[in-house]
């Protein structure tokens, strides 16, 4: 049973349905089965969700999943096959046989699947995004999960930023043993450590100088003295599913005053932000709050300047509910967010700076720990 | 201009649409924007595609993909969201507005966002899984980058083998250094070489022992003497997306006589299968003799023994088109296959071996180059 339940009897559905890999994160939270093929996970009203599988993956299920694991063959679904219907007739006849009635379903519910579904009983989009809301909401366990993959992010950064102070300029290069540094060699180095400590390392960001001023430059070649370097770095734990996030914007050498001026309104915008996170206070808030504040330092939200949202909930998606952009609504206990304001000027350059915690009743219980100088 | 045109012809629409980030493989061919946030991909009958990204994401849209790109502003998205339009309604309108007529989309495309989309215009689901299609016959170009994840692929192998190779045996624990060598250790060491080189490990297979007996048992734990231990290895290139897939079965040490005779058995398939391979010839047909083969020597092909099937496309999914299961159609030249024939019996073990090549006109041009020795 779990919040699912009283949303399947207020649409009037007898069951809800997904379908999906693990790489849904909807799919993953209901079932924790890690697979790169796609399953049904089925729930009817009062009773427990199962996960249906193929043969082949029985006994992993069994082990893995918290859902009760039932075969495609078991099913009916083989049956379909060999009748000759097609793999989303033959899905969507097996869902009706299991739900055996109206069908609730994500509103990303494949469209092919849906239409065939259709024939046998209605089916209705779960509007309310309810599995969204309640991966939102993070158990203690989940808080401890995302908090141990933080720490070892920090530990990569700090690996990461100890090649760039060890680095020595010449040229306008940053150099090790003469060599230039670049980029690929500074997230290599962070995605080892990662993958030593049951991380993923994903596209992490290593960018340098103009290349800062676009937000999701991934960076490339050799890092340079007297420029802003931006590291983004949000990596999976491999078991888990569970991500971290942060980002800093360091210079080897000395900054331009314009960098140095953008570096501060950020820090203190990041701190304003951060003080105005509990429950209750709305992400559209806290935006525009940053908005304003980086209106009063002279700087611009638009196209230049503030140019996305303040942060965003974190989970097994890196990216999902809370929103803490214009339109985000308010924040509950229990929300895992990040707060990364960042001003982006084409021919100047980048900074953000990321952190990430839980939102308490009172305020928020910051993760991150990592110090934040401009200069190393 | 694309082999979607006359797919959106067929149907009678005016433009193709898609939505998803690039873990949705038909958005990234589309479009070869790498982003962890959704997309919209368009395009117009007769037109060139286009991508309509945040605004943030702008310049590097117009860098890095192949399509045209026009930012969601621009496209009319924000002002719906600002007239109070939900997500879906509100990207629904913009494609309706861009599109001006009937839609054709993916199987995969998201239900709620169909609803909304059908308010404006008809949608037709394409049935004909015209990008999976596209996707399965792979360019020159496709086949040198999944060729030289391939070769990545075998030197990591050889890393993980090496260190088995070397390892010495003691109370029936694989030892390195006196202390067990572990499942973890040779995955991790396989991981950092492909981080080296531009891939990324997923879920890599080093399963020993009993494990073996379950196909898709990630393993865990110490590595044993005279046990078979089945490595199946299957990166994703960083940059390009490409996945490369392969599999060894190995027994440091003395493999029961069981173990060995299945060894036997499923080389001999995979040497069948790769023998019947060329353009014309049907998946189906080669699974079927692969279950006939395995049946001459004393295996079944239901619960156990060979219980999955024997192969499938590989392309930037890690499993696509074309399969070569019981219902398995044509092969063409260009596919990129794997052959990967496999025995599992709980209680005695399982065995594997998987290579990966394209389907020629008159055969398979086989890019597994790595050997097949059982013992080591």
């Amino acid at each position: 049973m779990n919040g699912l339940d009283s949303a399947i009897r207020d649409a009037g559905a007898a069951a809800y349905a997904a379908y999906g890999a693990s790489v849904d994160a909807n799919v993953r939270y209901l079932t924790r089965f890690r697979t790169s093929d796609p399953v049904v996970y089925m729930q009817k009203s009062g009773e427990r969700g199962m996960i249906v599988v193929p043969q082949m993956e029985h006994e992993r299920a069994v082990r893995e999943s918290t859902a009760a694991v039932v075969t495609r063959a078991d099913a009916g679904y083989l049956e379909y096959i060999k009748a000759g219907e097609s793999r989303w007739r033959a899905t969507a006849h097996m869902i009706a046989d299991l739900a055996g009635g109206p069908v609730l379903v994500p509103a990303t519910f494949p469209l092919a699947l849906a239409r065939e579904l259709e024939s046998f009983h209605p089916v209705f989009v779960d509007a309310a995004n309810t599995v969204e809301g309640m991966r939102a909401v993070k158990t203690p366990e989940e808080i401890e999960r995302i908090r141990s993959v933080q720490r070892v992010t920090e530990a990569a950064l700090d690996r990461g930023l100890s090649l760039i102070r060890a680095s020595i300029p010449r040229g306008g290069l940053l150099r090790r043993d003469g060599a230039p540094l670049t980029a690929e060699a500074v997230r290599t180095e962070m995605h080892t450590f990662l993958l030593a400590h049951g991380c993923r390392g994903v596209d992490t960001i290593v960018s340098c100088g103009l290349d800062t001023a676009l937000p999701h430059n991934a960076g490339a070649g050799p890092l340079r003295e007297d420029e802003p370097i931006v590291i983004d770095i949000y990596p999976q734990h491999e078991q888990t599913g569970y991500y971290a996030d942060m980002t800093r914007t360091v210079v080897k050498g000395e900054p331009s005053p314009e960098i140095r001026e953008m570096y501060e309104a950020v820090r203190d915008a990041k701190t304003l932000g951060i003080s105005m996170i509990r429950a209750g206070a709305t992400g559209a808030d806290l935006y525009q709050a940053v908005v304003e504040f980086f209106r009063d330092r002279g700087y611009e939200s638009d196209t230049r300047g503030f140019i996305h949202s303040l942060g965003h909930g974190v989970g097994l998606e890196i990216h999902e509910e809370p929103s803490l952009g214009p339109h985000g609504g308010a924040l509950v206990a229990g929300n895992v967010v990040t707060v990364e304001p960042g001003l982006y000027y084409p021919g100047t350059g980048g900074v953000r700076l990321e952190d990430m915690g839980a939102v308490t009743e009172t305020g928020f219980d910051r993760f991150t720990q990592y110090g934040e100088e401009l200069t190393l």
